[in-house]
Order: C-alpha cells, then structure tokens, then sequence
C-alpha cells in the first residue's frame, strides 16, 4: 500500500546498523549498551523518538538474511534467501538471475567395492590455507561445463561457495535440487537430481560438474571430494529504488552485508580501510549522491558472538565517540539499530526486541534518557515488526502522501 | 471473528472524537494537550486505561474517511472511499447504493477549430459565490438524464459534487469510468468511457450529461464547463449494528463526518447550534434511544490544519471545561480519541499514533496522570491498530463473550 504514496524531495536518509547490538544483562544487571559511556547517544537519544523492532515475528532468532532484509522493508518470511546464496554473498561472490549458488562443503571418501563412500564428510577440517590452495586448483581446471561458468570461492576450513552461471535467467524452481551430502558417513553421496525440467538441467551441469571434482582431487590425502548442498537462486525482489524511491547505497565493509545490499539493489560503495572512521569519511564523499545511506558495524555482534561483553560495550564506546561525525551530515531522518540482538551470554543471535532510534524534527521525544533496552521501551515507537522501519522512515522524511480522502 | 462473540446489554458506549488532537512538540517542548490546562481530563485519565491508536498502519497519514473507517472497527485498507463520495458527503449529499458520486471541478474552456480545448482547468477559481449561482442554475436545468436522477451541490470556489440516481442498486465495478479532466490546460477534455458492461451505462449518462451541461454554462464567462473525476460508489460496507450489535447514533456538525457515519448506518441525529455544549444537550435527548454514541468535535483539526497551536490548545480547554456535563449521562465506557493527529506544526494530518483514552469500571488506571501523547505511552493499552478500538469498547461493555471453551 505504501507504494502508492510515495513522494519524493531532497531528504537524506541514513540507517546505521550496529549489527547485534542488543542484549541481555550481563554485569551489574546492565545490557551491553547500558555498560557502555555514551554521552553522545544519550544526549540524541532524549530528543528521537525509540522504541524497538521484532525482526521476524516474536521468539524468532533471524539470520543476518531477514534480519536485514527485515529493516530494508522487506517480510523476511515472504523472501527468502537460500543458504548458496548467503555464503557465495558472504565469500564476495556477485550473483545474478542466471546464477545457481552452492554451499559446498570438501569431505574424504573412498573406495570400497568400487563403490564411492563418504568417510569424513568435512575432510577432518582441512586448515583454511589448504582449502584456499585446492579451490584455486579446482577454479584453474574447471572454468564452464556446457557454457555455464563456473566460479569458487574458498570459506573457512572446509568450506567452499560455488557459482553456476547459465547464459540466461533461469526460471523460478531451477533450484529445487536434491543435495548430494547424504548427511552419514559410511555413505555413498547422492546423486544430484532436479524437480523439474529446469532444475534437472541445472543438475546434469553439477553431475559433470561432481564428476571432473572427483578427477581432479583424486590424489588428494584429504579433500577427494566435494558435497553439495544449499543449491538457491537469487530471490526475485522488487529492488529498494522501484519499491521506496529512494535511491540507496551502502557503506559495509564485510562481504555478507555488501552482498544483502546488493540483492535489494543498493549501491555498494568502495572505500579506504575497515574503522567506523573510515565508514563515516565514505558516508560523507557520497553523501550528495544518494537519497538512502545503509551504514553497517559488524564487531558489535562479532564481540556478542564471542560472549566479549567488554568488546562489544568497546565498540559501542568507539561510535558513539564517532557519532558527532555522523550528525554534522545533518541527515534529515537517522535511524540506529541491529539487525537482530547478540546477546553476549548467549554467545549468538537472539530473538529479543532490537533498540531503534529514530531522529528527525517530527518526533515527540522526551520519553528516554539513553539508547538501551530498557529506555527505549518508554520511548513513542513502541515494539513493532522490523518490516514497518522504512515507512516511518518515510513517513519522517516527508516522503508519505496522506492516505484517502 | 468478534461477530460471532457479540452479546447484548443495556450499557451505553460513548466515542468522543477529538479530531485531529494528537500533535508534537511546539511551545516549550510541549504538545497542544501538554499545553492545555485540562484537570477534569487529568482526574479522568488517572482512573481510566490509556493508550494510542495506529489509525491505518506506521508511517501511513489518513485521510478523514480511513481515519474514521478504522475508529468504527472497520479496516481502512479493505474498505476504500472514493475521493467522488467523499465530496458529495462533505457537501451535505446523501448517498445511496443506487449512486455514483462525482467530483466536478468548473473549467473554462474555448473552441478552436471546432474543438473544445480546456484554458483553465479551475475557471480561473471562481468566487464560491459564482459557483452557487451556476450550481443553481444547473441543479434547474438538469435534474433527470434517461430515469437518472441528478443532483449537484457546490464546494468551494470551483470544486462541485456531482450524484446520478439510479432507479436500482448497481453492481460493484460501475464506478470504472475514465476521468474527463485532462489533468493539462491546452488540450481537449476526454470523453468519459466505462470500463465494463455496467460502468459503460453510467459513462452513457455522463455523456449526455457533460454535453446538457456544455449547452447551459455556453455563455458563462468563465465556467463554461465542468471536467468530472473521482468516480465512485458508496463501498460495500456491514452496518455496525450488523457487525456489532450496536444501535449508534452519530453527534455531528460537519457534513462529512456526518456522511462518514451514514456508511456505517449510524443515525444522524439533528440539534439546535453548533458547539460543543449544543452537542451535549443533543447527546443528552436521545441518550435513552442508542447503545453506542459517536460525537465529533472538529475544531482541534482545523486549527491544527491552520498551524494555530493556541487555537487547538482553546479547543481543547473547552472541551476539558464540559467534561462533567458529559461524565453526568454516566457513559458505561467512555473513549475519548482522534481519528488522526494533525500537529500544529505539520499544518496537517500526520502518520503519529493517536492518544485513547478508555473510561470503563474494569480498567487498570493509575499508570499516567494525564491525557497526553507522552503519558498515553505509560498507559495499559499500548500502542495498537486503530480497528481494534471497538472490541475494546464491547469488551469493556460486557458485551463480548468469551472465546472458546
């Protein structure tokens, strides 16, 4: 509905996201953001109006996929992003509607009765070096099977992203593929084998494709092969520009976040160094380029995944030193988040309400003394679905016709 | 599914509509309720459960018919109200089932070459006085087309209602009629066209209607036509005593508030004056006759509208000042709402939850001490969407039974 009142003027507007940054009490009885000095969001905080996002839907932990594609705008439930397609994002891999991604993981089998049998299906963890050195032997032999490209980019340990790229867009379902890891060693793997006509067609490539992994890891002491699974395609999304009209681009320096914006149709911007410093000095090159800024932190929910609550609280510190940079652009809507919550005593992603921000000169404000949890319950926002961020962020920027007569 | 729950019992529902009260910060960081001296509706708010209302959704500012729509309990967004309709309700028509409501703007037209080519597409805006004469001696002209009956009423300088009266009930869709208003002054007017079977019909008046009116307003100076859009039929509406069992009636000044009731088929009740007291001892004389009041005050949202804050802050102290008048009919539950905020400082309907408060014997109470945005935010209802209001007056009405066993 909000399509169709869209409007537009010269507002900027900026989306921090501190990827993670809520939490649970962890010292003192105090979160991550209420450990940390903040003088600066303090002070923001008590004249924005707060509150906080659910991600998904009550109770559900969100992967970095619909938790950003939650606060872009986007119902996280209704798109989905498949697992091939979030590791090739996350190993710096650009997919396209002609792609099939892959999460591929290198395994030991061997040779019993003639027959193929899975005997480590992570190959005992093959160092990170020696799965770079074999991807790179397997990209210099296989580079297109029938015309469809081939692209591999090496993960951690033992695993491995893999790209198909037909000619052509593939039709929706060319993804329905079974997955060749038989999930139990002693095993033999399974033959890949598609749904339906386009998806068959796409597994005859991987079944070659299995077949020459084979040939060319045969001597291999521990990686002599390659399982398969997590076959997707790039979601077919409505893009940020046609959807919001705003014309977008993002500030991330981790691959993942790059490759989540580019789905949606964001600008990727190129810049020098990783710091939240750095970040801020991309933001303002661009800053008369763009309607729609997307900055993303990554080392809150690093430190939350490590269970490093003084990290985490560090990082939190270091932009909120940095946050008067931020506020000489004069955004006319800013918003600060997470794309879900990291609690440091969960060591991981959570579904707990993520604190929300909202700064412009229509608020009511006053309600809060700080960005935290706790404050951010008092605040005008109240608790709502993480999909309804971008329309108050719209509606802020005076970019929301009225509704009816 | 709350039909289906619906019990009767003699208690007495009162809706008090502050239009437009909700606002922002403009004197002294406080808000036209914050500014307000208001101790009746402070002693109420204290024993009563607050909150505020999400009219349509975030982000989403309404027009008065879907600010309305969602305070009656009806989804705003299933239930449209064409811009045609909601002329002729604000200019005093009735409108039936058997209708299509036009809007009509008068336009000066000249011929060249034969062709009728449009010069000014708002007549120059005519005085509203111009605009009464000429609807007059149209309304003379042309009161039947084909069994259709005509009937016109004039707006403000040169905007006009149009209604045609079918002999019967026309079926959904026969409102698809292309607008004549060529949205550009240079070219010719369009011809209006329907867009199936039973739309054509009504398209077929309209032709014959545009060229009677070509034929009276020839030698008017300036309005010698009139452009049609806006198309529309009275929705397909359940009448709230269908839906709730509620016999309601509706204390209104303004036409279009009045007409918003009669889609719901509350009875309009007539009463000497206008102000606020005159509604009162209207509410007083049929108090006997109804389950379920509505009463609308329209002054806060025009002087929100005009950006007069002290105007609103006035109207909301007079309100405040005939408060025990109304607490005397001893109301079972008493909500007291907006349909929409309209902030001074927007000069406009605005997309922020509106203040609620619910005065019942089976509240919590003692959470805020006063009616205002930020103290409705500490109160027992919460933030919720507009069209739940009206369970939450039958619940408190003993009027819902329980669900499930």
């Amino acid at each position: 509905m909000v399509e169709r009142l869209i409007t537009k003027n010269p507002t900027k507007l900026l989306m921090v996201v501190l990827d993670g940054v809520g939490g649970l009490p962890v010292k003192d009885g105090k979160t991550e953001l209420e450990l940390a000095r903040t003088p600066n969001l303090d002070a923001l905080a008590k004249r924005s109006a707060l509150g906080l996002h659910v991600p998904v839907d009550y109770g559900i932990t969100p992967g970095s996929g619909p938790g950003h594609l939650g606060i872009f705008g986007y119902d996280p439930v209704r798109y989905e992003i498949g697992r091939g397609i979030l590791e090739a994002l996350g190993l710096g891999l650009e997919v396209r509607e002609t792609d099939i991604a892959i999460r591929g993981n290198y395994a030991s089998v061997e040779r019993v009765n003639g027959k193929i049998v899975v005997k480590d299906r992570r190959a005992g963890r093959i160092p990170t070096e020696e799965n770079r050195r074999i991807t790179e032997k397997l990209s210099e032999a296989i580079k297109e099977i029938d015309g469809v490209r081939v692209f591999l980019a090496p993960g951690m340990e033992h695993r491995v992203a893999i790209l198909l790229r037909f000619p052509e867009p593939l039709p929706e379902g060319s993804d329905h593929i079974t997955d060749t890891d038989p999930q139990k060693e002693g095993l033999q793997p399974l033959i890949p084998t598609g749904k339906n006509e386009s998806s068959e067609r796409v597994a005859r490539v991987l079944r070659k494709f299995t077949s020459m992994v084979e040939d060319v890891l045969k001597d291999e002491p521990k990686a002599n092969y390659l399982l398969l699974r997590g076959f997707s395609q790039k979601p077919k999304i409505e893009s940020f520009e046609e959807r919001f009209g705003l014309k977008a681009c993002a500030i991330a320096v981790y691959p993942m976040y790059r490759g989540l914006a580019s789905l949606v149709g964001m600008n990727i911007i190129e810049f020098e160094g990783s710091s939240i410093g750095d970040q801020i000095l991309a933001l303002k090159d661009v800053w008369q380029e763009y309607d729609f800024f997307f900055m993303h932190v990554k080392k809150t929910d690093s430190y939350g995944e490590d269970g490093n609550y003084e990290g985490k609280v560090k990082v939190i510190e270091e932009f909120d030193r940095l946050l008067p940079k931020v506020l000489e652009l004069k955004p006319d809507v800013l918003v600060m988040t997470g794309d879900h919550s990291t609690p440091s005593i969960l060591k991981g992603h959570s579904w707990h309400p993520v604190p929300v921000l909202l700064y412009s000169p229509f608020v009511l404000g006053g309600t809060s003394e700080r960005f935290t949890e706790r404050e951010c319950l008092k605040g005008e926002l109240g608790i709502f679905p993480a999909k309804k961020l971008i329309n108050l962020m719209l509606a802020h920027s005076l970019r929301l016709a009225k509704y009816g007569a």
